[in-house]
């Protein structure tokens, strides 16, 4: 009998927005593993801290945050020939992901590795999409807005003609890429109605409007909204 | 002392992908209301069906479903109205919603109504935008793809436009645009790659290749997905 590896999304950041399911497969765990930095805390271990025992065993799959090795595909063979040998042993892995484990997550990396060899079991979570346009207060789209996910990362040109065909876009990955995210906006007429957002449900939560965001950088979990029609509800 | 309004999401369909938070202040609000259609059972009362006690006092939100009446701004005129004197009694009233409130849902006509009159707090919940790529078994987008909701009342040559610009797309509220939508996709060479879902993490879950789904029309609760990259990645 080989145990089972949950993908488990753990929500945006606020402990109490996990599922009640992701909680009880979490508690069952004899195994937990979680994306980290090279040094430092895990953010998705942080979310559930108050939900972990000491008698389970943590699997940090730490990733080296330099662009040119991310990521790291050595990291990710390594973690999971660690978590096979727990499951070939009978014993149960659980993930953390960060927001939902199958939207933009590191999840997939793990996945494709051991999906064909082990039972797996993914768990949708509340995604930091949803998480944002809650802080704002306002929905994010409406009715039949066309609604964009789009990474920043991308070129500009390539920002300009995704937005164009839309009536809201949630700019995510913002990071180092925040002044040309605020110049295609600019360009386009829309930096009035963009907000960002920083850590959304967490302490650390900050909601701005775009135009009086400083610095050319922004962390990796923040995020450009701009709302569709949904924002005449705004209040 | 008033009460607070709470719009609470409740998750896709499985009752256990309901948040910590949202089943907590489900479980204390002395008042509870939800979309219905004009006769028979409440999706979003079902979802949490388990979690209700007979001592809170419901609200069904009865809705007609003749698209020329909908959104029939009568209904939530008086559901507002009998949902502002419990919160002017002080009692908290929990407003359920199926997947998130923020996210393309009827809660925006009730928060219009209430917002500037009552404390109201939002708690995100699990998309079925998250649950049917959980369900297909997938990311649904990974890296740098851009990601498009797309409504399927949209005229085709819209839907066409939209999703030229994009890696993944959502395609939502399909119901009796179900040909129009295959028609599209057909055209632009993505039938192959699209997935027909329907009531994804509910006992009724159907999961079909889109080519293979009969008929001109499908259930309000479907989605048709084009993964993007992280299709590499399904097993």
């Amino acid at each position: 009998m080989t145990g089972t590896l949950y993908g488990l999304g753990v929500g945006p950041g606020d402990p109490e927005l996990i599922t009640v399911k992701a909680l009880r497969l979490l508690e069952s765990a004899p195994v937990v593993a979680y994306p980290a930095p090279e040094t430092g805390e895990s953010l998705a271990r942080a979310i559930v801290a108050d939900y972990l025992s000491p008698a389970q065993e943590e699997i940090p799959i730490r990733m080296p945050m330099r662009p040119d090795r991310f990521p790291a595909q050595d990291v990710y063979d390594r973690a999971a020939a660690r978590i096979a040998s727990h499951l070939e042993a009978g014993r149960d892995v659980a993930v953390l992901c960060e927001g939902d484990p199958f939207f933009y997550g590191s999840f997939m990396f793990l996945y494709g590795r051991m999906a064909e060899r082990f039972p797996v079991e993914v768990v949708p979570g509340v995604t930091s999409l949803v998480a944002c346009a809650t802080a704002v207060g306002a929905p994010l789209a409406a009715r039949n807005d066309t609604l964009a996910v789009i990474p920043a990362p991308l070129d500009p040109q390539e920002i300009r003609a995704r937005l164009r065909e839309v009536e809201a876009a949630a700019i995510i990955k913002v990071g180092r890429h925040l002044a040309k995210v605020r110049a295609v906006l600019d360009e386009l007429g829309l930096a009035d109605k963009a907000r960002y957002v920083e850590h959304a449900t967490m302490r650390s939560q900050k909601i701005l409007p775009l135009a009086q965001v400083d610095g050319e950088a922004a962390p990796y979990f923040s995020m450009v909204l701009v709302h569709g029609r949904g924002e005449a509800w705004r209040l």
